[in-house]
């Protein structure tokens, strides 16, 4: 490893370290896996470093992880088998707004609170929203979506065109500046949610959106889960197009009460938001709250000023520490599955019976007009009966979504926790997903171990 | 190759025909392509004797060409390596409609009409209309889109999940019924637009949409093509939900009255609809005619009924033919370029100057909202002159494409008739999808000659 080691040395100079400082930094992470060092950190700034980075790492065979703000939640980030950690907080600036064409190309790095500061101006924004401020190169590895992803998409469909360093350090683009495109294998949609095991995304061209004219959000309380579910079924299903639609269940709502000082009544909760023409979201509005009564909504607090509201996106975005003040000085296992918007009153029914029959303590917070909801489990990890019952909770909820048609992760990604259920979720596709791993990373350098399951 | 051949009578029956009429039937096109004759054509009604087709044709290395309707204007569906024509005209059945998830499941041979007229009672609809009646199978492999992508997306938007038979035979899932996921490498996406050479597509789930409540469509006349152009990026730019935005030149116009016997004034016109409720559908109407206003719209006509809309929109979707009628008796070049919405007007408007400049005949009609136009240009191939000019000049449409920073084709595919561009529009990335065809077909049996040029 010396002589490449050498190699990045002389290239980026104090931006390799090996300090043990620098190591650790980028060995943590937010969930519940363990901390794993990579051997040496790397902070490109241009493409053309990556690519040199890569080429001298591919030349002897080590292992590239690419990290950009380290907030997964499957440890996509963890260079758990060592190499070099490639660190994208230095490659964060906005390339070209281009408003007229309604996107924007960006370097990796640039966390996406900051990208929708740099776009305030321009009566544009980029939705996706995880809870965490994510780098936009970690959602677009990872497929990330968030509270909008029921109206604007994932970034599966944000992801327009971008640029990657594939394994032998050649610099690829992807897409084109158009709306569309049949030219072609979707190297985009391979590339976007591939956790940089096939490549390293170094700039991206995001779809942008224009603010809504009228924004109108507002808190409902329900008394019961069904309820609230229920609702939400027959929401999405009469076609209203929801900008926000989350779901929180008492737990949830007792955590933002404990981490936020919140007073909201410790039931069942939906957090909407609609967007549209002034007139076009008051009748948005309406319409939810019809479908809501029927299903006997209790309380309906429309949040009317601007400050209201991203009070209350601040606090929805907060949930996974919201979630960690039910039982502090533990880790948190948040489980991902995303079924069919029918099954979802079975599946969130089902989820919570299970977790009452097995002891188990946590919240249900979720994107739930995708179908989409995280049971966020607080336990001991030095507790190995609460380590089994942990993952064992989380192992019957995937279960559960696979026998009700859906995926076990509709946003966080496989990395590190779910590399288990991946033969059940894609059987024989599985090996055709190794071909095309070892095609396109014949070496198995970039990010090692993550993603798919070693061979059996 | 006989004895696959056997095989296949043995499996087939009556479904496996290598007489002279079956072998032409699949070896015409609708664009400029000469005749190609498959050895034999296989009539498969089940995934599982695909399976075994080409689990036989892998076997001694026999080609495998998948057709739908066979209305692709590239050339996808010809049998140019000889091998056996795979015609899903009898897998064309609807397997489920699942109303409550907006989805519904099908095998790949039914014809997009079929599909919306068995959809009819549910409330629901799938926007996606080439102008052809093709086949979902052969819009999913070509990537297609149609006049309601503006608004709704293309095949890569609305495809949920499929089921393939890979190259050796293994039929795989890809996808769930969930709306979204980020479990494992996107191969959905891989295989949708991959022109049959990845993988055969043999069912397919579909994103479905609520028919709207509100519907009004328009006919807008303009005086010049500038106008009647920046009118369409003024309105995307807005971010106005069009539901359809069409453009039709003068001569396009001229070819839908010389076809269909109407009495339109042969000037630019846009053809235009929107979606939404009665009340929302209105305010759309009102903010569009006034940007259309401020360009100078000459002449405004509402299509009030249904029978009006359904005309309109007939109309719309015979430009092919009525584009023939321009110059009977020779053959259609129909270039597909997407451009960026800021540089359209640039793009045709160079586009017709050079088409005046070299005497090339034909229209222009496009889905100009997706920044996508059509030269449809006649020809005829047995004129030396007369083809050099028409690849000349469609050459240098999409040499204008990409340089704008578009695509050489927004819709069609590749196919035969553009793999020359592949490298000018992907660069390096062209060697990865190849690496990507060799590891998931490295016998090369599927659709070979296809999407990817020759290795210089």
């Amino acid at each position: 490893m010396m002589a490449a080691f050498d190699t990045l040395a002389t290239l980026l100079g104090p931006r390799f370290a090996t300090s043990d400082a620098a190591r650790a930094q980028n060995g943590r992470n937010e969930a519940h896996f363990p901390e794993a060092l990579p051997d040496a950190v790397a902070y490109p700034q241009t493409t053309a470093e990556v690519a040199a980075i890569v080429a001298a790492c591919a030349a002897e065979g080590i292992p590239v992880t690419a990290i950009g703000a380290g907030t997964s939640l499957e440890g996509q980030h963890l260079a758990v088998r060592g190499g070099i950690s490639l660190d994208f907080s230095r490659m964060d600036r906005v390339l070209a707004v281009n408003a007229e064409d309604l996107n924007v190309v960006i370097q990796p790095g640039i966390p996406r609170t900051a990208l929708n500061e740099a776009l305030r101006a321009t009566g544009l924004w980029f939705p996706i929203d995880p809870g965490a401020d994510a780098s936009l190169g970690g959602m677009a590895a990872t497929r990330a979506s968030g509270t909008t992803a029921v109206r604007y998409g994932t970034m599966r469909e944000n992801v327009l065109a971008l640029e990657a360093v594939m394994s032998d350090g050649t610099v690829i683009r992807t897409g084109t500046q158009a709306r569309k495109s049949s030219a072609g294998y979707d190297l985009t949609h391979l590339l976007v949610g591939s956790e940089g095991t096939l490549g390293i995304i170094t700039e991206l061209t995001l779809r942008l959106h224009g603010q809504p004219e009228g924004v109108l959000a507002a808190i409902c309380r329900f008394d019961d889960v069904e309820a609230a579910v229920n609702c939400v079924i027959l929401t999405i299903q009469s076609g209203l197009p929801m900008a926000r639609i989350e779901f929180l269940d008492e737990m949830m709502v007792r955590g933002f009460n404990l981490h936020s000082g919140g007073t909201l009544p410790e039931t069942p909760h939906l957090f909407v938001e609609f967007h549209g023409t002034p007139a076009g979201v008051a009748e948005q509005a309406q319409s939810f709250r019809e479908i809501a009564e029927d299903f006997g909504m209790a309380d309906w607090q429309e949040a009317t000023t601007t400050e209201d509201r991203s009070a209350l996106w601040k606090m929805r975005h907060s949930a996974h520490y919201a979630s960690a003040a039910l039982r502090p000085g533990v880790r948190t296992l948040a489980t991902d599955v995303c079924v069919p918007i029918s099954r979802l009153a079975e599946a969130i029914t089902k989820a919570k019976a299970l977790a009452t029959e097995m002891g188990i303590i946590g919240t249900v917070v979720g994107h739930v007009g995708d179908g989409n909801f995280h049971y966020a489990v607080r336990f001991d990890p030095a507790d190995p009966q609460d380590l089994a019952r942990t993952h064992d909770f989380a192992g019957r909820l995937n279960e559960l979504a696979l026998a009700l048609g859906g995926t076990v992760s509709g946003e966080h990604g496989i990395g590190l926790g779910k590399q288990k259920y991946m033969g059940a979720e894609h059987g024989a596709a599985l090996d055709w997903m190794r071909r095309v791993k070892d095609a396109l990373d014949p070496k198995g350098i970039l990010n090692p171990g993550k993603m798919l399951p070693p061979v059996a």
